[in-house]
């Protein structure tokens, strides 16, 4: 039993000496859902608490505990996805028996979620066989639905960086499943059950069906974001405090998102990113790297305005505005007059600036005005003379 | 006790002509849904019957039944808002009384509110904490969420015209809620709670983060009108009976809507409007004045069709046609053939129809057909030949 | 009471050889959600096992049971509608005697349907009023609700081809309701109950109001197909196994969808099919009938793809690309250079390509890329050089 905070201290530096332990990228304890047929299947990992590059000390304890548990415990492989067990359990709580008074709130969170299982209350219908704890050791191909998990939330909860992590085959990990708000079922259970649901009209409301649960199902946003529409936001998808999102035409996919306060009327396909005061209109699109661009995962700068129904398959500088119905895309060829280009020359004094260019020419230009001339139907480039302003007020 | 009618008029016309007395522009009786951490906070008010600038006997009996109860009633300010208490609602039923046996159905609604209020179950869970009487006596900036509620229900129930109400300052007014249907949570309740929530399986499906509802959570559309999805449609939006609202890219801001049968599959935007007969097709959008227009609302006239994808930022006439893909700014030059401007001039007598004119200039203007030249990009109007019919079967 | 399988078909050959008797074309039993004021209004049939151009056995012993229990079985109309008595469940019963140890999963779905019936639990509020066995004869004008049904079923079961059956006047037939998930309510109940929800909070969440439920209300998809909002896809759709429709500006409405894996991220309007493999890409239009098109459905061929924002008002065929923001109608006129021309006519020998082209004139023309050029903004026709590849991981 460990009495003080020194005495834990040191419980962990003596874990983190050992040969076999290997301090983990990510980690924490899910709730899992099984599938209601096969209860093999993951069906979803719900994280109260996620740890990523951080509390390495309730890593030691949550590690060396299983070890002393009789859990197999190999941390030489990418990832471990272990049982929860009483002993685990028993074991967690002598180590933080000296942080136990003061956790609540935000303080010692892994604290609290080893208290809360292990006070379940016998009428929860939970057992232990409905938990996992979960570890990242490397960040290779996720190869478990709770490590995928683990990793979608390290993104949608800003721990990781966009575009930082590897979800390679994570679409092959995950069960395609009906869901009923934020419960998963497998699709072979409704069928089997279809006539008798049918019949005495308990056919469960399917709100969607995908590999993928929602974005707020698992993540509370900032109290100054908003989403209009809880579909609009896929579970893997950043989203910085300040961002909008409309119910229109709008969609953030996975490993997409905001780094600012952003209003969202449109699509950020997976692997875009988009910067701060910036505004993408209603319809607008930002393609992702496989449909249409040139491979390139396409960012657009800080407070730059994408026009109603505008499409851009390149990347967008700082300060520019895409009228509303432009298209650009990497190959599309561009008509600059001597004006614009000197210009852009001007706040741009390190890109080359030309009477013609194309769309991925502008990557890292700023204050570009892209329009098409109703007249002639070209399509220019011009300096912006507008700025982006966000209302505050409205929306 | 008023025991007749004649006795109800006499005791109206006493409270009116006393020096307190002011008639309200609106006034309700409203549950309200308060913060579960900060029950000071009002994160929703649900009127069942508004009153806008009519039932002023009644008005006039509840702001009595408020002073004889005891509150503070000053009539001086631009709203009030009062606890509901027990005395309150004695005093309404005795003053109610002539009316109590025929309050039924749509006859004597605030009758039925009261004794509804007087009859609640025990069982109900609900305390006079729960329920606000509110009266709005002029039409300034809205300081408390029961008047923000007040006005939008006055909007979306076409009790007031679009653009006609004060709702400035409203977003800073109403509170950022996480919702699980109809019903809102704040989101440092969520955040307190999210591991005991999550691990027990009991973490709420939450439906949207927003400031407002959504319009079906406080309204009942006329029986010939349909929105086939309920994020698509915000609080405070009007939408006239046999409107149509499609789930693909359609968005009604509040402060807009339709003045008549209209089809709805694109965005209209805080304050556009949009006449009867005419549809807003697939992904078109409507500006609002913060988003690329001039600042001068844009209203739709009857009998128009913005086709799929198009985008309008300045007012448009009647029997217009903007084909699908197209764009008009108040800035879009556009170019007429001498044959449409004498065939719009034709139409349009009193406006100034020219060969070369800005998108802003066809305000007012009915009858044009929007196009690109497909073979030299140029924009051009000319006379609409077309006749847009609403399809009453299909959709 | 029939022993064995022999006498069971004896049976049905005795009832098929009768001179009332008819085949139908589909048939069902359906439970009915009826009008909470007006319980004589069916709001929806909810069939747990549909019948298609199949079953006639079970078909003729249907009818014979209804026959026998006392029903007016009149097979001369387009369609029949009946009661479920306890008389008809056990002349069923008695008939599908010899199947009934092996009515289990995908094996007898019609005898489980029966078995479902006769053992319904007293508790489940469930009577005979709430169930109907439905007969179409004829593929005529539907004339109730519950067949309507039987052919939204059809269709989206893919039992019945897109665009082959006879829904004329449907939306005559169907009752505009409020759905809170998948229960119907009528729009009177609720307003005659308005004061008493509202004031004690149980005020329903209504998801949508409209004549037709969602896909997902009645349809278990394929195992690889995913739907990622239900508002997306409405009932009467059709998805091949594989399609993925996403939740940004997609919809697929009533007897339209897809013959293949398609990704479909934009707009397919009633009537529109898409081929195998292709792409709807994000905002895209495929107009319907009745909104742009000269009134020849609109056929996508396989493997061709919508760009983001696209609008197609004619056929489009296979391998084909439509640029990001490009729209073509049947009146648009495309230029084709030279090599364009015999590029196309190479693949497309039997088809007439000329310099100069109207939209509709590419029906079946394979091969195509249309683009606008960006600097004489003119429409213009290729030969498509790229291949479009669905991304089985992305999405």
């Amino acid at each position: 039993m460990i009495y003080t905070a020194d005495e834990f201290k040191k419980l962990v530096e003596e874990i983190q000496s050992q040969d076999w332990y290997r301090n983990p990228i990510g980690f924490g304890i899910a709730r899992v859902d099984r599938g209601q047929l096969n209860p093999e299947k993951i069906l979803q990992a719900t994280y109260p608490v996620v740890n990523w590059n951080e509390n390495f000390g309730s890593a030691a304890i949550f590690l060396n505990a299983l070890k002393d548990s009789g859990a197999d415990v190999d941390t030489t492989k990418s990832e471990l996805v272990c049982n929860v067990t009483d002993d685990f359990l028993t074991s967690c709580i002598e180590a933080f028996r000296p942080f136990n008074p003061e956790a609540k709130g935000d303080a010692h969170r892994n604290v609290q979620v080893i208290s809360s299982l292990a006070t379940l209350p016998l009428d929860s219908g939970l057992s232990p066989d409905d938990f996992k704890i979960v570890f990242i050791f490397e960040d290779t191909n996720p190869v478990s639905v709770e490590s995928v998990y683990l990793k979608l939330y390290a993104l949608s909860l800003g721990k990781a960086k966009l575009r930082s992590l590897n979800l390679n085959g994570a679409f092959g990990v995950l069960e395609n499943c009906a869901w009923t708000g934020s419960q998963p079922i497998e699709l072979e259970w409704l069928r089997a059950n279809e006539i008798s649901l049918k019949i005495t009209n308990q056919y469960p409301e399917i709100t969607m069906v995908d590999k993928f649960p929602r974005f707020l199902s698992h993540v509370i946003p900032a109290n100054n974001t908003r989403i209009l529409e809880t579909s609009k936001v896929r579970f893997g998808a950043q989203l910085a405090a300040g961002t909008t999102v409309m119910p229109g035409a709008a969609y953030i996919n996975f490993n997409a998102g905001t780094e600012g306060a952003v209003m969202v009327e449109g699509r950020i396909s997976s692997s875009a990113v988009v910067g701060a005061g910036s505004d993408v209109g209603g319809g607008a699109s930002i393609l992702g790297v496989l449909s249409g661009t040139d491979g390139i995962p396409v960012s657009i700068g800080e407070n730059t305005l994408l026009g109603a129904n505008s499409c851009t398959g390149t990347a967008i500088g700082d300060g520019c505005i895409l009228d509303a119905g432009v298209t650009i895309l990497p190959g599309t060829k561009i008509a600059l007059s001597e004006k614009a280009v000197a210009q852009l020359k001007e706040i741009n004094p390190d890109k080359e600036i030309t009477p013609m260019m194309k769309g991925s020419d502008f990557i890292g230009v700023n204050g570009v005005h892209f329009r098409v001339n109703s007249q002639t139907g070209q399509t220019v480039a011009m300096r912006s003379t507008r700025e982006v302003k966000l209302n505050s007020d409205l929306h």
